[in-house]
């Protein structure tokens, strides 16, 4: 690909929000041309009608195999369902396009068999959970600091309509600095909680506290002590769109891997 | 007092860690001037030679009476102990001499007791266990806005030798809360904990979260949430000097008062 | 008003955007009643079929008298215009019914006149060009502290759009400050900069910071700084919902009030 | 080394301010032995003398020559001044002794031509302007994060005795994002300051605020904002003591190098 040749992109479930998203994304994105969308309706609609976004090209497909073999397509962009998702990543891996999936329930085993078939094609590829590019960088930084630092704690905030307490990224970026991190039981060696649950969560001698506020959307601090000084990496996130600079990462960065890539955080450098 | 004339301030406690403060303190206030030091040694010697600081006046006492009966004092700044707290605000009393006393351990009782000798005399004073201005604006404003936002939570970070959890600021901003808020369970109703310990300490309904690392001193910030909004009242404490501010707010204050006040928050307005 | 009863209240210009987040925070709110509406057209329409929301009672008026007439009114909630509002606001007065007015173009002769009518009528009402009340809290808190803490600085954070800096919020709030705060000039005597701006734009000795980031909203932190400590007031507005919280609280007010009261400041204790 | 050795360390500069830090550092550390120190004066006097700290092994010496023949050393730490600081780093050079050198003055070419020598000798060793692990990482990751959001502003905040500002460590912040992040000019096209200086100072399209409060110390917070998203990076240095940290972890790390690396950020990975 030539630098200013545009990488030509399908969506899949183009009506989902984080699909109608990606394709409001492409849109504003000059490096990328949404060339169609692939939907279990509507085939032969223009893109555009079906969203009811004008200046849109494109046209939507019921059938991949069609969209394939018709369009010239680099890049697929799969926001469906574990179920679709897999369909849709194989067919993508037998035409040799570029797969960037977002749905989540890959199980270890199913990643490997992806892998295999892609590094025989010496095919590009992401599968990630999370395209928050800035909540992965959290995480990934956390990793690294907690190497020197291995006094930490986490103070994820959120929403007061959120269920579980921690987050599922509070456990993620604890557990990915545990690999890093000396361990160690955080505090005093003889502290005691006057109220109980004050000092938080116990993960691994780390200690982490929810938030849970009307007014919050999804934020994450993770602070490391050292003598006389302070680390603090936060993330917030105000809404779905954070999701967009990481799935605009994702489709330009395929085009110069030759193997399938699980997570984010290991396309980023 | 006019505007021109300085406060005569007499410090009793002066090789104390609050006291030296204090002196060190008025040394630099040109509204202040020291008069003289109560000491339970000394008797007679110059402040700059107990203290080895330079450019002192005034000279230490062991007897408070000699000291009132041949000084001409307007204010008694206290930092001692409870027992001799009480013995030097009794002679303070007597001689018509205003008291800032930071001494802590007076029952209400005993504060009732003093607050009728000085309404009689109409003489102004302040007992205060914290003299930290900032950190008894934040609970001050605390309260203001728990009137307005129910939803609120706390977050207190001290360093990693601190033994009990939640602060006792912690608590008492708490406490202060809980007069103006409406009550309310924070948090989805149906919230769970796959950490135990994750949402923090429940008091009345609100959360309390209690961060200790090396190198944080003592932090405290309180988070009130409403539709679309947050408000935030953070205060951070360096070091001990954080308690000057306060204590010559507090010499100042006494010399307009005509009646014994408790608490630093009872001045501020 | 018993507490048990409902504050009968009319909304004018239920079509914008401020009008349409009243009512539903109206419905939301089960101690206010949505009586009636007042708009230019679809006069005997029923609301929720002029705004597409099931659940909502009452019916459109265009024409004010025809309503206040007709329905049993306490509260008048107008976000329209300048030249509409002052219109709805006299009818207001002529019938009786507590003005809660967010629309902003009214001079202080104006304020003046609309207040002794009040007086007379012992009308309580209420004219504010701002109901986010944690905004409103920070700038009051603000000018409480700068009377203890005369070195201050605002940073205020909005997104990248946003053409003026610093906003009209963080001017707002430096003025009050002024008000309460001992002139002086921040930092240091032979302070100098290396490059041209970095120490902000100067208000009265005091420092302001604009920051403009995608992802940003709209966000004030004024920062206090003391021997040994730092105080800091912080709001983050996420949506335009921020408001409803005051204007709630102001509808409930009026219902107290008996004179004509401008900024939402002065009703918060 | 196995991993039960201590590091034999040598500190030149034991009586100035990071130097006598360094000495208490070591005295703490399991995994370090202080052999000696490297002073102008007080030859063959004992260390803990010296410093007036009970505990210490190792013996003065005024003459390094005479140091590194007697003693058995693996490091030699240095914070004294840019000519003593070459002296000391040949002599350790001469010797095999792996230098850790915390004096700044070096030109690009003295770092080539020290390290060609120690190449030659396989020998580990680090020079480094800054030993503050915490400002080290914000500095890499923030060159790291500016790969993925060109749209990012430094705030940096000190104590209101502070001359110059922006500070140096903001400046070597925004010149190593620079490397990585696409060139932009931040902010509205067309956004204009009703203050001058609002936005801040311009430093390749980026912006930069500084803060000068008493109460401070010495801080910095990078902020990235992409679509919905916000990262930021934070250091807070409460004192001195904030150095060793790094210092420690460079006295342990140049015992695994075979050349000279110029700047912590460059052992750190």
């Amino acid at each position: 690909m030539t630098e200013k040749e545009q990488i030509r992109v399908v969506v899949s479930g183009p009506r989902g929000r984080m699909g109608s998203e990606t394709i409001r994304m492409i849109a504003q994105s000059p490096d990328l041309d949404l060339v169609a969308a692939i939907d279990h309706g509507h085939d032969g609609a223009r893109i555009e009608d079906l969203l009811g976004i004008t200046g849109l090209s494109g046209q939507v497909y019921t059938e991949i195999d069609a969209c394939f073999s018709q369009e010239d397509v680099d890049v697929l962009i799969d926001f469906t369902n574990p179920e679709a998702g897999k369909r849709n990543l194989q067919k993508a891996i037998d035409y040799g396009v570029r797969p960037v999936i977002g749905t989540s329930g890959f199980s270890n085993e199913e990643v490997e068999s992806y892998k295999q078939q892609m590094d025989e094609k010496k095919l590009g590829g992401i599968i990630a959970p999370n395209f928050a590019i800035g909540a992965v960088l959290v995480m990934k930084f956390s990793q690294m600091a907690a190497k020197y630092f291995p006094d930490a704690e986490i103070i994820e905030l959120h929403h007061d309509k959120k269920k579980d307490a921690p987050s599922g990224t509070a456990i993620k970026t604890a557990e990915l600095m545990a690999k890093s991190r000396q361990p160690k039981k955080q505090g005093a060696e003889d502290e005691k909680e006057t109220l109980v649950g004050a000092r938080g969560a116990d993960f691994d001698g780390m200690r982490i506290h929810s938030v849970r506020l009307p007014g919050l959307i999804a934020h994450q601090e993770v602070l490391f002590g050292g003598k006389g000084e302070l680390l603090t990496l936060r993330h917030d996130s105000m809404d779905r769109a954070s999701f967009m600079t990481g799935v605009h990462y994702a489709a330009k960065t395929v085009m110069d891997l030759d193997t399938l890539v699980y997570g984010l955080e290991n396309i980023l450098d």
